[in-house]
């Protein structure tokens, strides 16, 4: 059963906690990077007593984002067989586990409001399950389900908050993806161990937008599983403790990929008519984000084992 | 005039001093992080008597990477009009300042050998000015040319190997750029002020292939110029002292694009069969690296006043 964490903002201080029921224990010791805390931090939640003394009310909390900003904020893209289809990609055309990043200063609390800033007009959204690694690793290692559980201690849902017309016509994903806000993260870190992640299959994603769901996909829909994706990640740099890796979104986005020819014309024009392109087709496009929408994503598995709790992020500013 | 700095191993410390001539003059202090170095080192570096001992010969150190793997490697693409061109970009068409990542742990040390991973056909090398920030960022900040000096504390020659198979048939540029031992970074750090900024226009990039010049350009052929570069930078994410920005490689690749219409057919192949074009390519392309070239770098100022070394970084590994 995954042990639910919180990091919190206590007086001057931040503190993390573990989740029992609506209240919140502290856990003894300073842990100001989540690298710090995946060591000493996390073992100290798990031997927490059942009796240990809750004296927070987890709703009166000031929560902060799990991940902080030390961290590497890794990302799979067009990871889901439904998504791939809607960006227009075969699935069996693309054999590649692509990956990219998002800066660390987009990581965000999990109900943070979400800022667009004036030029973009396609705002988008993508909940995805974050993988946060226990150990630090700097050289192939090969991963395999069964030893998967010595390298993801936790896991986290996460919001790839994307800017598609910033995004796709510059086509390197890291500025659109990047906005300050862009990556809400939590509210909760659920520390895991073997037996939760033998459950990973069993995990359900959701996203609505103004009460509308939008995205409802289960982990089996998932291209690149974890455990070869660590082992070519490793093979390709290092990474440490805290650091995240989002797994990419499922369908259900309100990109959706034109037809092929008009698609493979878009690919002739120069990258300022593509982004006018984009942008015109946003305005026409009524699944965007835009301000005033709250965007609802939860990740937990069915039999509720594993419970990564809600975001709620309204969305602010704009052009 | 630019005051050239190297960090290096000594006996089981990493130690920064300040190159005189031939000889290094440590300096006071233990910076573990180049960020932590920006501040009270280099401040000391600048204020070192002209007197103060140089008891190390320069060639005789162990010379490291002067960025620490906990810093950004950030990048800019496609920054001058030359490597525009042989990309198959019109400069005018794409307007936009690209930003994107390279893993930390590629970070290297100038001369160290360049380590090609067994499934890369294709490699390609590109020599870039990087700047390094002097103090933190959190939100936007308006940077002109007279105030650089506040923000671009440093100097450094960088190489932004780039396996191209990877790279281009995957699109998103993190993987084919991000192996270990494709960053070199150094050998020296060239703290910089306002006078030496000013003569940022006469820089010269130089990189030679086993003797043969393959890239020489002055970094007039920049596109978008460190001041823009740095505002747009803000208004997307943070930075910190130390951090590294690479500014883009001029023309003189081994990867030229083909003609047009081969270029627009390539878009419309499915990934693993634009791979598949790309190895077949890189076999007829005599300018490729291949396991045994020897590479060479280098970038100063016409008139000396900055000298960022010379890079000497062996091709080795491979298919």
């Amino acid at each position: 059963m995954a042990i639910s964490v919180v990091r919190y903002r206590d007086a001057d201080e931040t503190r993390w906690g573990v989740v029992r029921g609506d209240r919140v224990a502290p856990i003894e010791g300073h842990y100001p990077s989540t690298r710090d805390f995946m060591g000493e931090g996390a073992a100290r939640a798990r031997s927490l007593p059942v009796d240990a003394a809750a004296p927070h009310e987890l709703g009166a909390l000031d929560l902060l984002c799990p991940i902080t900003r030390d961290r590497q904020f890794l990302c799979q893209a067009i990871n889901y067989h439904s998504h791939m289809r809607e960006s227009g990609i075969s699935p069996t055309a693309s054999p590649f586990n692509i990956f990219f990043r998002k800066a660390s200063s987009c990581l965000a609390a999990a109900n943070t409001d979400i800022v667009v800033p004036p030029h973009v007009e396609f705002l988008d959204y993508e909940v995805e399950l974050g993988l946060v690694f226990s150990r630090d690793v700097s050289g192939p290692v090969a991963v395999s389900e069964a030893t998967l559980h010595e390298h993801i201690g936790a896991l986290v849902l996460v919001n790839d908050v994307s800017a598609r017309d910033v995004q796709l016509s510059e086509l390197q994903f890291y500025k659109g993806k990047s906005y300050r806000s862009f990556g809400p993260v939590g509210p909760v870190l659920a520390l895991v161990d073997g037996d939760d992640l033998a459950r990973f299959d069993t995990l359900r994603l959701r996203l609505s937008v103004n009460g509308e769901l939008r995205q409802d996909a289960s982990t089996t829909d998932m291209v690149h599983r974890p455990a070869p994706t660590l082992t070519e990640l490793s093979a390709l740099q290092d990474w440490e403790a805290g650091d995240l890796l989002a797994t990419g979104t499922p369908g259900g986005c309100a990109l959706q990929a034109p037809a092929t020819p008009l698609r493979l014309l878009a690919q002739v024009l120069t990258p300022a008519k593509r982004r006018a392109l984009l942008q015109k087709a946003a305005t026409r496009n009524p699944k965007r984000l835009r301000p005033g929408d709250l965007v609802e994503a939860s990740i937990r598995s069915e039999d509720g084992a594993i419970d990564l709790g809600v975001q709620r992020n309204k969305v602010v500013g704009g052009p």
